[in-house]
């Protein structure tokens, strides 16, 4: 077993970097606190005796040897950034956990053929630039370099002048590294497992994605001085795309999601009818065929609501991922693990997109849950135990030392 | 006859400080770029001849001498602020014309009775610092000082903070100064009076208002892995609140306006359902009643869209003023000069809100207006072309001797 207060000690002490206002972490990609977090995990990794290597994308890859020169890494994966007002968990837990393994090997001796590479993905969250898994994306060959780099924040920075700036630009070619097989660990951000009583996910799917970027083009005009009828309105064609993406979600229920995160008025005064909206749509279901039909009826109905209004109406996609199968064996190993160790166990679809997602296009992939209370995630007040961290993370230990081989 | 040529000159050099980004200006109150223009008015103002006060609001009173010295000043004012985004005559020309006005008094050597105040009124369009008009507001007594020092900014700066920074904080106490009249020139910043193809607006009345800023809290969840049941979504109560508006108003028909200019989400991250949603709404109308109706409706219906979806909804008045009528006897002498000086003109209603809704409270007061481009204002690429400019400045001159008495 790993040791469980080790881990969480690691997560206590990680989660005073960036400190967020309630509790949680604001520590979002490729900022200050990001190159510190960066920092202290790099420090744990040289005292665990591991070897660093840094990718072109930031990606840090933290390697255990193997006994055999010519085996492939077994990864361990996640990412150590979070959202503006972030979790200690989401992420943190399935990076430090792979060194837990680690420092659990080194203290039992153990000798794996495989080396282990535990890595810590950029920008996985995809808040300050879109799209989430953004560095995984790249070195699954999902993305373009320059595309990666060309990312721009809401301030308007790129993603590529942010990661020189903070330090962290590798020397590697991006997908250069080839792995045997990807494991990641992540709390479920979903009210399943508690509410089941389980301690272990064992993750078979996880949902696709679109994030459909929307421009709202109305007339900029007096809000007051400004008839009813010469109103060309983005703002009311908002609330109708609003409500209709609620509609169009809960008519392929269950096993579908839709909302809105982000909007952007413009000029965003009091008096002024918006002359630009900008919002993003996330839609998510593990069906491909349901999240097809459900981009395509958002778009054809947006498109719909704007023109009666006479709004201009543009959209892009700046997230997509299809849903993912995980590997089949690895998913039995996950499984055997949690029932070896006696721990209470379901199959899960991850309702959030990981790392793993893009892995799985390259290697043999797949994940282990832990509960989080209430489901809550992406909200500083997200919270598991000191026992559910504990748990997956053993489950983790026992899954990758079989996949790698003593 | 004013001088339009140089109404117009003064109107360009103005324009020239605070550029836009599209043809316009962005001159917010009590930043550098107001600091700017308010030294380029007392800079005219001195050439003119015109003593200058400057109050404990920042706002400036230049004032041409009148021959007895018991008799109150008649006022001419507007703003020299902007929207973010916005045009080069919304309250510019009114405090320009004013300066134009005194010009052609001391070119024809005209002497009157009561001396003539040019004045600046300090954050009229109450886009950096809600409530609108909130000088003009401090000086009829319907604010304190103290309220409208705490006034923020969206970046948490303060009023009062902000106008001794500029240099701008006058010792005057506000609203100890008294008039005899009170006449502003605006453009209409409507369709009307270029529809109807008339040169002069004689300015009856004008709406009321309401500023309602709704504070909707939901549950800040992942949109990923939240179930549709679970959510607590804000931002879809904000897209059914954006349509209830829109109907209220409607049903109002014709005569009320309703929308929303400025909404923010929190923390404004695409994959994070919104803890926080701020937005304002805009409610507007000549008649008290429905003013009255209106405002209760949204609020009533607001609350009902919030409890059905578990959404908390609280919501602040941070603008209010009551339909207002103009000063029967100075309405008279605005449309006999229109008449005398052979322009066409109609009576209008206000669809904005002018410091001259406030002054209506202290002294007889009322408005001229010119017709602009579209109706089109707060916005960038607001017109009027220089005979329009002109011929309310030939109307207000007249207006003004009139009552200033020669
Ligand atoms: N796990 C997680 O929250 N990832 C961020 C990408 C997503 O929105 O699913
Ligand atoms: N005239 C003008 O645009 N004033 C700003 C206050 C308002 O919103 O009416």
């Amino acid at each position: 077993r790993i040791n469980g207060d080790r881990l969480w000690d690691m997560l206590m002490e990680m989660a005073k970097i960036g400190p967020g206002i309630a509790g949680g972490n604001n520590r979002q990609t490729l900022t200050d606190a990001d190159a510190q977090g960066r920092d202290l995990f790099k420090a744990w990794c040289d005292e665990a005796g591991l070897t660093m290597g840094v990718d072109k994308m930031g990606t840090m890859f933290a390697t255990r040897p193997g006994a055999d020169p010519e085996a492939l890494p077994v990864f361990i994966g996640s990412h150590l950034d979070t959202q503006p007002t972030g979790g200690k968990y989401d992420g943190v837990l399935g990076v430090l956990a792979g060194l837990e393994v680690v420092r659990t090997m080194n203290d039992l001796g153990i000798e794996t053929k495989h080396p282990i590479t535990v890595v810590n993905w950029t920008n996985e969250e995809g808040a300050r630039f879109a799209p989430a898994m953004l560095a995984s994306g790249v070195f699954a060959g999902v993305h373009d370099l320059d595309y990666a780099y060309a990312r721009k924040d809401p301030e308007g920075k790129t993603f590529g002048d942010e990661l020189q700036r903070i330090g962290w630009l590798g020397e590697e070619e991006v997908g250069a590294r080839k792995m045997h097989a990807y494991f990641e660990y992540h709390i479920e951000q979903g009210p399943i497992l508690e509410a089941e009583e389980k301690q272990i996910g064992v993750v078979t799917h996880c949902q696709g994605l679109w994030w459909l970027e929307f421009t709202l083009t109305g007339k900029e005009a007096h809000t007051g001085s400004t008839p009813m009828t010469l109103r060309v309105n983005a703002g009311l064609a908002l609330g109708r795309i609003l409500e209709m993406v609620q509609a169009v979600a809960m008519a392929e229920q269950p096993g579908a999601v839709g909302g809105v995160g982000q909007v952007f008025f413009s000029p965003n005064s009091r008096n002024v009818l918006p002359g630009k909206v900008v919002f993003t749509v996330d839609i998510r279901t593990p069906s491909q065929e349901k999240l097809d039909r459900m981009r395509a009826r958002i778009e054809a109905q947006a498109a719909e609501i704007c023109a009666a209004l006479g709004v201009g109406c543009s959209v892009e996609a700046v997230g997509h991922f299809d849903p993912v199968t995980f590997d089949p064996v690895l998913v039995g190993r996950v499984r055997e693990a949690a029932e070896r160790l006696g721990y209470s166990h379901m199959n899960l679809i991850s309702g959030a997109g990981h790392d793993a997602c893009w892995a799985s296009r390259v290697a043999p992939s797949t994940m282990v849950m832990c509960p989080c209370v209430d489901g809550l995630s992406h909200n500083e007040a997200e919270e598991i135990s000191r026992e559910w961290a504990a748990a997956g993370a053993d489950v983790l230990f026992h899954a990758v030392v079989e996949t790698a081989e003593i």
